[in-house]
């Protein structure tokens, strides 16, 4: 179907138009459809309409839209336990035939008791102590197998759907929103690298090569002839806290100007951010919704979120409060293929 | 325009027809023009159109097209020095006053001496040294304005251009061919990644973000209110050898279908990406031209290439040979921007 000259001209003088003169459309009501009409959703269409409008003051090309997002517990359910902690937890039971010592050593013991307290009460330390023993000496591709196996078929405790399926639906329309405005969008976690990359691409339309985060070391072997990269039992970087802007300029090497997530492990990397030059935004994700998902912040034994709730407002970082923000958490339906 | 639909179905067939049995027409010689026709350009481009034929036995998928090249005589000049020790030796002279003690200790002796021979012998490991000594205690975006204005200003003692123009003119069209048929092209480098990224895009048209290199540890740090990750005096990783592959995972988490170098330096990443699965290239730059570039291999203080030569015909890789297979050595003038 060809379009009269009409039609065209006034489809280029709409999406020239400033934001503020112009009534909402059609056009932008099906943004974010998932997302309530307020500040939150508001302020997020505003920031990318300033920073993809050709000869406006906050005009960003496209090669520098970088926008990185934390995922646990901003991406995909983190709570009651982090998702590779209960990954670690079947492959300690899968292995503890081996292991006598680890029935009284921490956080092992803990483990093996079905304590997720105490797991989660040692932290990401104790979590990547529990993937140096139990997800090494394998080569990445075999653990990437065993991931993605287990990501696609395990299901959350309460939501009873694959925990490759327990992503936010309005986290992933903002994904692609801001992929469709040519922004890179990356996963920057504290999450083992090499544990997420199997089910990005599918999950969130992130392919591995967009994904920072925790990761063992690894040495290149061959074995009958083959090349490859085995993972060594030795944490080599932990992407957490200040350790994520580092894993930014280590995968990336640009400062982002959007950064997402929801705890005080995310406090750096949305503080690195929204203090570079130009325009930024910075979003936390605040779980408020015990009925849908979980209500949890300043005491949580995961996802803890107290700095970033006291400074939010003086750094001009928007909360999205998901009680009052996202119109639904999950979609309704398995979705097997996202772009 | 709209084009009658037998023109479609014949382009159609065409696209799909064996290369075998086409005869070679105007699109194809236009393909990487700088490289004369003969077996390397043929394997190459017989190679792009045999991982790019849907429904062929070799295809490849587009996100799985990953590309990674070497830099140091690869993509541009190495010899008679690598081109970030000679940066490194600018910054050793400027710094010499304030550390008497380098006039008695290599790696920095030999330099203050204009020894490059020396410096040289001290290979990859002294270039890290003089790295750590020398390009740590600022933040990474002041070392990338550093080393960015070195790099297009500085000249070559050769040639007589910037160094960011010593680039190969056959490669930026193999990278560029490439990238049309949606290969996603790398940088793998033992130099630094901090040093390189600051001109590929111009260069090569490769962005930061698809640069992996050798790092110095980094850290966050937060001065007057903006946070910054600063470069330590403290080597983090090598991204030589054995170190090429987990660089390639650690960064982009996928195996290469194509790799290339130009030294044993470079064995480990043709050797992992020629031995996955399905189609694959491994392609060798040996530096034969003494009159327009230079000649060296076996005996050579850098890019020395020895294993490579002895294994390539029985591992499938393709001899690249410069004063054979490419017809010019550099662009004409000056490239400001690629794409």
């Amino acid at each position: 179907m060809r379009y009269p000259m009409f039609v065209l001209v006034a489809s280029i003088l709409t999406l020239h138009a400033g934001s503020g003169t112009r009534p909402i459309g059609a056009a932008e009501k099906a943004l974010l459809p998932s997302w309530t009409a307020g500040p939150t959703r508001s302020a997020i269409i505003e920031f990318v309409e300033a920073v993809t409008r050709e000869g406006g003051p906050d005009y960003v090309p496209p090669a520098e839209r970088i926008a990185t997002f934390d995922n646990d517990g901003t991406l995909w359910v983190e709570y009651p336990i982090y998702t590779q902690l209960l990954f670690a937890v079947d492959r300690v039971k899968e292995l503890a035939s081996q292991h006598p010592e680890w029935k009284s050593q921490q956080p092992f013991k803990a483990v093996l008791e079905g304590d997720r307290k105490a797991v989660a009460a040692t932290g990401m330390k104790g979590l990547m102590e529990i993937v140096v023993a139990t997800h090494s000496g394998m080569s990445e591709e075999a653990f990437a197998a065993q991931a993605g196996e287990w990501l696609r078929t395990k299901r959350h405790p309460r939501f009873q759907r694959p925990f490759a399926e327990c992503v936010y639906q309005p986290m992933i329309e903002l994904l692609s929103y801001l992929r469709e405005n040519e922004f890179s969008t990356y996963i920057v976690s504290g999450g083992g690298v090499s544990f997420m990359r199997p089910i990005t691409q599918t999950a969130y339309g992130i392919p591995p090569e967009q994904v920072v985060g925790s990761r063992v070391a690894t040495e290149y072997q061959v074995k009958d002839g083959k090349g490859m990269v085995v993972r060594l039992p030795k944490i080599d970087f932990i992407d957490d806290k200040a350790g994520k802007p580092v894993g930014i300029q280590t995968l990336i090497g640009r400062r982002p100007i959007l950064a997402c997530g929801n705890s005080d492990g995310d406090f750096e990397m949305l503080e690195y951010t929204t203090t570079g030059n130009g325009r930024c935004l910075g979003i936390l994700i605040h779980h408020t919704d015990g009925d849908r998902e979980f209500a949890y912040d300043r005491e949580s034994h995961v996802g803890k979120l107290s700095r970033g709730l006291d400074q939010a407002a003086t750094r001009g970082w928007v909360i999205a409060d998901m009680k009052r923000d996202w119109k639904r958490i999950f979609a309704e339906k398995s979705r097997k293929v996202l772009q």
